[in-house]
């Protein structure tokens, strides 16, 4: 790992120099790397959170004098319980899963003596951009090297002291390793952000971790692919035939396990059928634990009948806008999905779906039934990277998935969509081994080709 | 199909607003619209030819006068031998292909009565872009509907008469299916492909069929993603143990088959030690067929030494240009890669993966050599699309790697990389089928996770 104040060009130029080197090194060679890389951060553990300690002595300076928000302040705090292991505990777990490098996911025999097959590989360089997170600069360092994908990371100014020591203790781990020293740079030099964004020629993709501003603006600014999300607008519907009492702990999860996520619910669209069966205790158990509930119309003059006073007196009135907010705080705003007058169950579920398809960020939606079908009518129908029956839109999270890492989330319609574990750092090429056949050998008049499919692990 | 002069944001929402429709609907369902497409084009197929004709009348003066050139009037023609039949026979092929959408992908257990399936589902809107190919139409449509696709077509001005014929026996045959109308548009109105090229809100992936031109303007012009290649720089290598005779089939085929393929050998890469042992019959054998060779110095005066005369004279010098240039025409840039002192077979080779990864285009890079070794080296080194052992760079094409038809080519890093079939035109959605569990559930004190891979068809 270099610690740079090189120009961008020249960072992504060495970057995809050091890619290829770290593109066709053997498995053993990336864990062993990792390995390296963890012993490392645990015999220099005191220097780093020295350092951090400064980047905090200055970032709580900066934050009395209301330059820096609290919350920031909490993220970059790399002495807080767990915190350090964590990290460290991170970097094995991403060397102890499966090699994503170089597996076969197509094989075909063309012809007699000419085979093509399909190898994964890694994409190349990836530029990631960052807040205030010190841990990062480790998690991501872990998953390019077991990707074998050179990184460049730029970080946020307020942990530059924390950045620089973990930067150098990897960059002295890798010195005894095979893999190479630039694959993995820490940019220090100030505002090249713009600079970094407009090198398409050596840079494969850019990897946001920061919040939706940071993602919305390096989106607008470049022709990198970008893998993330700007917004997550999640949505959970309520069918009329859903169990209230599931109902409840979904939501609660879903709206209060962690409301600045990305996951969390913010729309709550309610089948009208179900507004005085299922909604008042849902509206009540989220009202009891602090949630502001923005309702339209039919949903608040429909809970204003059935809650107690100190509870319905408490409802707000929902706008237009509040069904397009990503809150990221204890709100949730609540829509009535009408029932046709054909009583059409299924017609109702489609309302639902057009209305989440036309507000939601494409992130993760659920449904609330107990019927099979309409499950199915809405995650066929609904356009989101997660489509949910009877669950929490919590669960979208590459751990949860059982990834074993998230590399982050996206909402993209191309590559990888939803959590993103290392598979999406990987793209694949073609070999054909062929003992001299060319392409006029074949075709009119000539041989035919056989394209059978073979098994891959032949 | 519609034909509309609608503004293109009203034709990328009709769009959108269609791909829902048409995700969902059954493999027979799109399969019938293929179907009936095929069988309204032969009922029409006078009227269509008839439009085409009048194109190429007005074509024809256009050329005659100068402004069009004598390759575009050529493709103008559906008229020509085989075109129209093969323009049908495409859409039945199409239809037959095995079904992408819908496909699981993965399933896993993550606890009891909750699991993970990721199913394929198609991208959402794709435009299309090209140039004098009238029969791209009947192409793109059976591809967009086959793969669950809407699709917004832009074509050449050369041929609006046989686009509008087209389309309106598309549009006609569509009525009486489930696909939507307004799944594939045509847009007629003059001078909006910037415009269509901003709609990132609503079209999901751009894809280009024509010049390198057309693919640079679009790809430098937009945020949506670009499925396709500019230039096709493609280079083989001819190390030292290669089968002589096997290189001069290979060469001939690789820079003749049709010089104006993006697949089509540009630069010949020679192993010093090759110069005079395999080279001479190389360069004979393609100075016989009229190909201009572009030497470098050592490889020049190898070939004096070794060629006739009438043959050595007419050998012309590279310039540095010559290798980053995809000519498209029976032209040949030669290089010889030095055989280092130390005589190690195994570097040599790696100044060629230098050499190709500095100038390729990362379409197709080939080696000839009769060590397996020597070929994984470059297989693995060489960062293309398609790396290649023994065979013509004309092998990377989607029907004869068996794919059934073929999007493009694309040179991007991610996504979908080399030929690509109707799998480039998928994503997937994660769904997750529960009975009440919810995030907070699990971890710290709770349950744990069981991560159970599924058989993917239990």
């Amino acid at each position: 790992m270099s610690l740079t104040d090189s120009s961008p060009l020249e960072v992504a130029k060495a970057a995809s120099i050091s890619s290829r080197n770290l593109a066709i090194l053997s498995t053993e060679a990336r864990n062993d790397a990792l390995t390296a890389i963890h012993g490392a951060l645990q015999e220099t553990k005191d220097i780093i959170l020295a350092a951090n300690a400064k980047d905090l002595e200055l970032a709580t300076k900066a934050a009395e004098e209301g330059e820096l928000s609290q919350s920031v302040l909490k993220r970059l705090d790399l002495g807080r319980k767990g915190k350090w292991e964590d990290m460290l505990q991170g970097i094995l777990d991403v060397r102890d899963l499966e090699d994503p490098v170089n597996k076969i996911t197509l094989r075909t025999r063309l012809d007699d003596g000419l085979e093509l097959q399909r190898f994964t590989c890694p994409i190349g360089v990836l530029l990631i951009i960052f807040e205030a997170r010190p841990e990062v600069i480790a998690n991501i360092a872990s998953l390019a090297i077991k990707s074998g994908n050179a990184a460049v990371l730029k970080g946020g100014k307020e942990t530059t002291l924390s950045f620089r020591a973990i930067s150098t203790t990897i960059s002295n781990a890798l010195t005894n390793t095979l893999v190479p020293n630039a694959s993995i740079q820490l940019v220090t030099a100030r505002d090249v952000i713009a600079s970094l964004l407009d090198l398409d020629k050596h840079i494969d993709l850019v990897i946001p971790r920061g919040s939706n501003e940071l993602v919305r603006y390096i989106k607008d600014n470049t022709r990198i692919p970008v893998l993330g999300h700007a917004d997550g607008i999640c949505s959970t519907y309520i069918h009329k035939d859903a169990d209230p009492e599931m109902a409840v702990k979904i939501l609660v999860d879903a709206k209060l396990g962690y409301p600045a996520a990305c996951n969390a619910v913010e729309t709550l669209l309610v089948d009208e059928a179900a507004l005085s069966t299922i909604l008042p205790a849902v509206a009540s158990a989220l009202l009891e634990k602090g949630v502001s509930l923005r309702c339209d119309a039919e949903s608040k003059s429909a809970l204003a009948a059935s809650l107690p006073k100190n509870e319905s007196t408490i409802l707000q009135d929902a706008t237009e806008e509040d069904y397009t907010t990503e809150f990221l705080a204890p709100i949730l705003a609540i829509k009535t999905i009408p029932t046709p007058p054909d009583a059409s169950a299924s017609t109702s579920c489609s309302l639902a779906i057009a209305h989440i398809n036309a507000h939601s960020s494409k992130h993760t939606d659920a449904i609330l039934t107990s019927s099979p079908e309409i499950a199915n009518q809405f995650q066929s129908g609904v356009d989101s990277a997660c489509v949910f029956w009877n669950t929490s839109t919590r669960m979208a999270d590459g751990m949860r998935f059982g990834f074993g890492t998230e590399v982050g989330i996206s909402t993209n319609k191309i590559h990888a969509r939803g959590p993103v574990g290392l598979e999406g750092l990987m793209i694949y090429k073609y070999r054909i081994n062929g003992c001299g056949q060319v392409a006029g050998d074949y075709g009119e008049g000539g041989k035919r080709w056989r394209h059978e499919r073979l098994p891959l692990d032949g």
